[in-house]
């Protein structure tokens, strides 16, 4: 029997765009079928774009995803591609989706949708949509929503593709102990397993997860005894970054081949017999192809930003990106995250000094705009100041932050002015201790591409970037003296962040502690941390959110890297403990 | 065998507050006993509040939670109230939790907690925890994310309360068919089944709820052949409204007795000794006592507006509110139900009149304040906008977002100089069509009482509270030109939003039908709407979805009555399909 050539299609969707997904589906096919594919996998909810929140919920938008498949497979037979087996990921309805609930008019007034969607994977082979999967296990934990958008699947999908045994699972279905990995561990009548399990994925980019999903794959292809596909998406969707680093391993636990990560990319790989299981015959061979190298983790890291932005612009039609440049370190690497995202000549980078604002940080500014080939603008904000305090007289705080809205005002006019999106350049560690005014220009705008970094990792990966540069024989973008001068926000005389906040370094430490593992006071002592620092940063961050909850409608912190908002109450009394 | 007196604690908690609602359970508690109450139940989560979101998965919160329960034990018995049965509602955590998820660091890669709580009821008695019920049926759809944060319990609990067998389940728990209500109607080996079933809520309210939840309470008495005892929670909580409203239905589904909606209450009713179950013999009659009237539709949802924010303020440490006063219908009604929920002395209006603003507007603004006794200033926007435009040179919609703009930092720099309360009043329609400027002062803030309120239903609230007014011999707070004046956002000269939208009584009732309940243009057109208003609509909404996804850090709508945003992917391309 001879070999069976899959391929991975490691592809970028967006969310709603099922004509533009259809188009990619159709042309990547192509490509694979020209390689010489007999099966072409796509990743989770290639049709529809994952992750689909509640847009599932409205019947004529599944309406339009299965219309699409169909035309997929009708297509892709008209071209004379119908010996191509496809699989991709689109949206189903599930006929047991009332059991979930009580009677229909009770869950209509609770909000509860009288039918529920289902995450499917669809089987197409000659101008058909053949077999179809709905996922079992829906995670509905950290990132994800899923148990309350779909149904379960209750069923196993293997799929026999000239003369193998293919089963099926999505995503979540491998990370979960039982469900359908046992079923298809299991042996038939005539004593054969399946030949290969297909994993089709939306699993989001977290630093350093590509080993556990490896060493997860390893598991299961031990304990269904055939090689893992494990196919994922690429690209940045609303506040997730997929990372791509499709793969495959063999039963023995060894990655066979990898697609790098952060890149669409087509992963061949040849399926061979397999060998009899005759007592002391030799196991079956599995060839090893092309594997990507690992990124040192702050290439990673600035890879995954870059990533989020460039697919948030694109994805939401713009065509360029404004932001306010300091002279700082935030805004410089967010400018430079932005250039490599969408060029330097599509950013706008506006300095609006104030009467705080140091010669060396207009300077900076201007250095680094040069350096990334922006469009520089300087834009005085003194006489909007003066015209309000002409009017309100505010002092302290409250002054400090009507210089900050001030500018926020301006790029969003520029904004309305020239359609460039808003970035705001605010870095996690501040979100967290609430340093930052709400509705500045640190956070107003579409798209915080620095919300999941600590300002300790904003400088390694402005230090990362530089010396990429410097690698690759090209100018450093990010002017020196923006990397090593104390953080301030020159809002006052002479300001330091130091002033008022521990090391950052050291204040990194407590706020991966406490806000990430959700350790409390006597953990975080136990750790060794100062009681003093402890009940600084733990008061800070309790006052930030509880601020923050004071105006919902303002920015918001993330606690997961590359995640979403914890979900926390608007409103809550409760505070960490401190002496 | 005496009646056992049973006292529903209809009470208002905040979350996180743990302390205070302590001290709240223990006050309703003396309360009820020296009513004579046996049994004094509270509502679901009374002693964390309610909903507690990922604040559940904090670990020293749930040990706080978990020694303030045996506080309330010890204190009572201390009080000489420990033969009193205490039924509250906390937060446990899950032996079996793990059973839920893969391998601990996977969870944990995956930002799944390791172990994982439980919506709890424990039983209180004679200075002790005597017994505990886990939630069976976590609701994770609408407005609930249950799922997500709690593990689901498994055993029922029936409580021996002074020879009678209390069933005690929690609010989800008898929406859902199956489950522990089954078991509970079943007969012990002597042939008795429960004397009551006990439910604890967290119910949100919605429009017209209450005849939901009373029949479906008389639908489980009858299956257990028992009364049903329904406490409900009471009070404004983040985004959500707690109307209360608790009653007691007889197992032939009629309700004996029931609370007021709105307001904190004990209703107190005796649950007789059952008749012996001899052939022929009369059955168990039970006694009625005070039934609250209804309220008419639209004080039912101008209560919960007044309700929602008043929690909103208080909760989160404010004692004043500041808004804008246009001289319009929505910032009239919105002071008004400030006035209503915190006193007219404690808001603050400030006109903002800008060059197109008429004379009757800033009249109108002046007669509002002075009938609501808030305090009312006058801050013109001319210097500051022409500021901006001597710097910036906007021209069309750039020129009339940055007046919009000027007024909402006018506000927040007013927030941060006094401390009140900014809330943004922006009605659900001109919010669902976009008809709103990212960041002004429609749209800044911390609140905003009409973002779940229809612009129809809005004049019909402004009518019902001057008509309430009236009826009680006091001046109508909202003038009559406010009400009647074609609605205009005054910022060109003569515009109105009938230049731009179709009729709003047209318009709400085509929003409702696409966005409450997800109907796609096949079903619009199939009601009979015309196709030229429904593209219209279709088209503004789905331009107004996209826009707020460019700003996701701008303001939001919402979908549900009273309730959370629909979850929708920020970046989606899906338009529904228009002619």
């Amino acid at each position: 029997m001879a070999d069976l050539r899959i391929a991975l299609a490691q592809i970028d969707t967006c969310v709603g765009a099922i004509d533009q997904n259809t188009a990619a589906i159709l042309e990547w096919t192509r490509r694979a079928a020209g390689e010489g594919a007999d099966l072409v996998a796509f990743p989770e909810m290639t049709l529809t774009g994952y992750p689909v929140e509640d847009l599932a919920l409205r019947a004529s938008f599944r309406r339009a995803a299965w219309d699409a498949a169909a035309d997929v497979a009708a297509q892709l037979a008209r071209e004379g591609l119908g010996h191509v087996t496809v699989v991709l990921g689109t949206v189903g309805t599930s006929e047991t989706a009332l059991a979930r609930g009580a009677g229909a008019a009770e869950r209509e007034v609770s909000g509860s949708p009288a039918d529920l969607p289902t995450n499917r994977a669809v089987a197409i082979q000659h101008g058909k949509v053949v077999a179809s999967y709905d996922k079992h296990h829906l995670p509905n934990y950290g990132v994800f929503d899923e148990f309350r958008i779909f149904a379960p699947g209750t069923e196993p999908l293997v799929l026999e593709i000239a003369g193998r045994s293919v089963g099926i699972v999505i995503c979540e279905d491998i990370w979960q102990d039982g469900g359908p990995i046992t079923t298809l561990g299991g042996l038939d009548e005539a004593g054969h397993g399946i030949d290969l399990l297909l994993v089709l994925n939306g699993s989001p980019y977290e630093e350093g997860k590509g080993h556990v999903r490896t060493e997860l794959a390893a598991r299961r292809a031990r304990e269904v005894d055939a090689p893992v596909a494990y196919v994922n998406m690429v690209g940045g969707q609303d506040d997730l970054v997929f990372d791509g680093g499709s793969f495959v391993v063999g039963p023995d636990g060894a990655v066979l081949t990898s697609a790098p990560q952060f890149v669409e990319d087509l992963l061949v790989w040849d399926l061979p017999s397999r060998a009899p299981a005759a007592p002391g015959a030799a196991g079956t061979t599995y060839p090893t192809g092309r594997v990507a190298a690992p990124l040192h983790p702050d290439e990673e890291v600035y890879r995954a930003c870059v990533t989020g932005l460039a697919g948030y612009v694109r994805k939401n039609g713009f065509r360029s990106i404004v932001l306010g440049l300091s002279g700082g370190i935030d805004s410089a690497l967010s400018a430079t995250i932005a250039a490599d995202a969408i060029g330097g000549q599509n950013v706008v980078g506006v300095s609006m000094p104030s009467t705080y604002s140091s010669e060396h940080s207009k300077d900076d500014a201007a250095d680094l705009a040069k350096r990334l080939g922006a469009d520089y603008r300087v834009q005085p904000i003194a006489p909007m100041v003066d015209a309000f305090q002409g009017e309100l007289a505010l002092e302290g705080v409250a002054e400090e932050n009507l210089q900050a809205r001030v500018r926020g005002v301006v790029l969003m006019g520029i904004s309305n002015r020239e359609g460039h999106l808003v970035i705001a350049p605010g870095n996690k560690s501040e979100l967290a201790v609430g340093y930052a005014t709400i509705y500045d220009a640190g956070s107003i705008g579409g798209y915080a591409p620095l919300k999941d970094v600590d300002k300790s990792r904003v400088w390694a990966l402005a230090r990362w970037r530089n010396n990429a540069a410097l690698d690759a024989g090209e100018i450093p973008p990010i002017p020196e003296s923006s990397i090593t001068k104390p953080p301030s926000a020159e809002l006052r005389p002479g300001q330091t962040d130091q002033d008022s906040l521990p090391p950052y370094d050291l204040l990194d430490e407590v706020l991966d502690a406490y806000i990430e593992h959700a350790e409390g006071r006597a953990e975080l002592l136990a750790r060794g941390f100062d009681p003093e620092v402890v009940d600084k940063v733990v008061t800070l961050v309790d006052r930030a959110e509880w601020k923050r909850r004071q105006y919902p409608l303002g920015p918001k912190v993330t606690s997961l890297a590359f995640g979403r908002d914890r979900r926390l109450p608007v409103t809550s009394r409760w505070r960490e403990p401190v002496e």
